[in-house]
């Protein structure tokens, strides 16, 4: 098939230039796709914890400038050549971890860790030619995750691009590109979350919450939902926890509370923070015998997952999952139908929206610990 | 029903005064069985390496003088009040962790984890009354692991004994009791050991070798062995070991040299040594996407496992069982079934013989690492 590619698009993304600062809205050049890329117009995005987490640039390691934003729904602009299974016009949700179809991974049923295009977080280039498709005036300008989301238009591998029902509204289902399918995977593929049984979700942001749709879906009856922030709660029942804990009201470590609260631990625990020491109290906080603990956080690079051995020998399991266990290309898809047929609801996640050039309010936001997504419109 | 309660037995046992001190043969009494309780006349015992780990008491907190001993056979000589499964007579096995058959974990078909009968390592009391059935002119002697094995009679709680098909032959099956039990259903029951995997055990000892017969016998096309002492690989090639690593061979970690020699890493891991260096490298040598490790092995007391956290995101498994998941009164006699049909091999297991007055030799080809196991035989 014929490269369908157009000349370097000029349009505003907005970038980081340094650790913590602001983004500026910049004009930039895009370059066009390369072999078994695709060129997307980004409708729209929103901000994600590990947008943040790498924006602050603490405990990770980072480069800069850089474009950040990987949750986002778009239209194929054009596409590089060997592209076949993607064409200009086709919707499309960009992901950050990606599909081959090839690898042994690829074909295993139970892996979605792809060989060649699994999520980098250190990688600032694309794989095709360890050059970026981003500059200003000619001096590159890095990319995150392999989607840079925050520009107008991006350019993203075809094998991290998942095409999807076009009557499907992007300015919703581009949730499902990471926090939805995340959270909600964490709780449905990979805990596996029994009906009747007593689930503890730690952290109550965008991954959270869907890790608490995807257990309240399951038949859960009890879901206890942990937050550093109190207020975090009355939002959250709305989706379906049963039960809060502040970890400040009590001076013993929460998995001892949720041990005592259970008589004996809960069946499920699912850590959406990224902060060992919640990775630590989610394991420990299983019942013996059949307790799954899921992790879903990304921790900083020098953490270390601390625990007594014989916590495992009590027949723990300690899993984690990127993406929710779904293989980007051919599941996304599914999960964008079961919104279609009424089966997941995704609008109470999106709590603000703002035009892209506020896109700055939506880091307040998260950093204020307040809603969950703002909608984030690349058209004004 | 009635009790079948004898007086106090008067009878030999070796017991043990002072960690890492040769055990020396005493008249001990023997109390009658209390409620729910039986007393066993053991016929065939062994060492097994949670016994030598607890008598020489490194890292481990431990009770002396002690009546060490859990893997062995023998036959019910009386039961105490309300034991209505076991009469006088019965071939039994001894199991160090119980099934109250009534508890959730009893009833849940996912665990073995009795809470009210599972092992503790650190009780040298029977549960009924706090106190120990042993004494030696008066002065009690604690009990270990509830089975006390290396006694020619024992007391055990009804619900830790296994009442077994009287035609097999106890100077072999008692290996069920213990080691082949968690090492096999370790590769069977909890790695779930798939066809043509590729497999790693670390440890060559009873339990290891156990593993790799279950994953032998599970279609595992790989199994590589681990252990310190570099003459364990001739053996362990009658088991199904395909290659072998002796971690001094490589200035690099054993985990990179499995992930390297699987351009990968190993589907399955199985640590049996108890060292904690060990069982991080399980973990971290098995692949991402569905790799999954179990810790079988009893680490010391105040040893952490520590790991990058992001090996979970990766998608890496991390369990641990205890008896392999076997129920033991559920599951033990059919595992006896199993040997009867041929479906299992336990001979090659048993590589010393020693009349029960040289007990202090089981305890040397242990330490030196000669040979699998040396059955013990009560009756010289």
């Amino acid at each position: 098939m014929a490269s369908t590619c157009n000349p370097i698009i000029h349009c505003k993304a907005a970038v980081s230039w340094e650790a913590g600062k602001p983004l500026v809205i910049e004009e930039v050049e895009v370059a066009p796709p390369q072999a078994m890329e695709v060129r997307i117009k980004i409708l729209f995005t929103s901000l994600c914890r590990s947008d943040v987490h790498f924006w602050e640039a603490k405990g990770q390691s980072t480069l800069f400038p850089r474009i950040f934003g990987h949750e986002a729904g778009g239209i194929v602009e054009s596409v590089g050549e060997g592209v076949t299974e993607l064409e200009p016009g086709d919707h499309v949700l960009p992901i950050f971890t990606g599909e081959c179809k090839e690898c042994a991974q690829c074909k295993s049923e139970q892996s979605n860790m792809c060989e060649i295009l699994k999520v980098n977080k250190d990688r600032g280039v694309m794989i095709e030619d360890g050059k970026s498709r981003f500059s200003i005036k000619g001096k590159p300008i890095y990319h995150f995750l392999g989607t840079s989301t925050f520009s107008e238009y991006t350019v993203v591998h075809s094998g991290c691009v998942a095409k999807i029902n076009p009557s499907a509204p992007l300015d919703t289902v581009f949730l499902l590109s990471c926090g939805y399918c995340t959270g909600f995977g964490a709780a449905v593929n990979v805990a596996k979350t029994p009906k009747g049984s007593t689930v503890a979700v730690f952290g109550l942001g965008g991954v959270g919450l869907a890790a608490v749709e995807g257990a309240r879906i399951s038949g859960a009856s009890r879901i206890i939902g942990i937050d550093v922030n109190p207020n975090k709660f009355e939002q959250a029942k709305k989706f379906g926890v049963t039960e809060f804990v502040y970890p400040k009201d009590y001076d013993k470590p929460v998995q001892e509370v949720l041990v005592e609260m259970t008589n004996g631990g809960v069946d499920r625990s699912i850590e959406c923070t990224g902060d060992v020491q919640a990775m630590i109290s989610a394991f420990e906080s299983v019942r013996e015998g059949w307790g799954v603990a899921v992790i879903v956080g990304v921790a900083n690079k020098d953490d270390l997952f601390k625990t007594n051995p014989f916590n495992f020998l009590l027949e723990k399991t300690l899993k984690g999952t990127l993406f929710g266990n779904f293989k980007p290309r051919t599941d996304t898809p599914l999960v964008v139908e079961k919104y279609m047929n009424k089966e997941i609801e995704l609008e109470k996640f999106i709590t603000h929206s703002v035009p892209f050039s506020e896109i700055n309010t939506a880091f307040d936001l998260m950093l204020k610990g307040e809603g969950i997504r703002c909608l984030i419109r690349m058209e004004e």
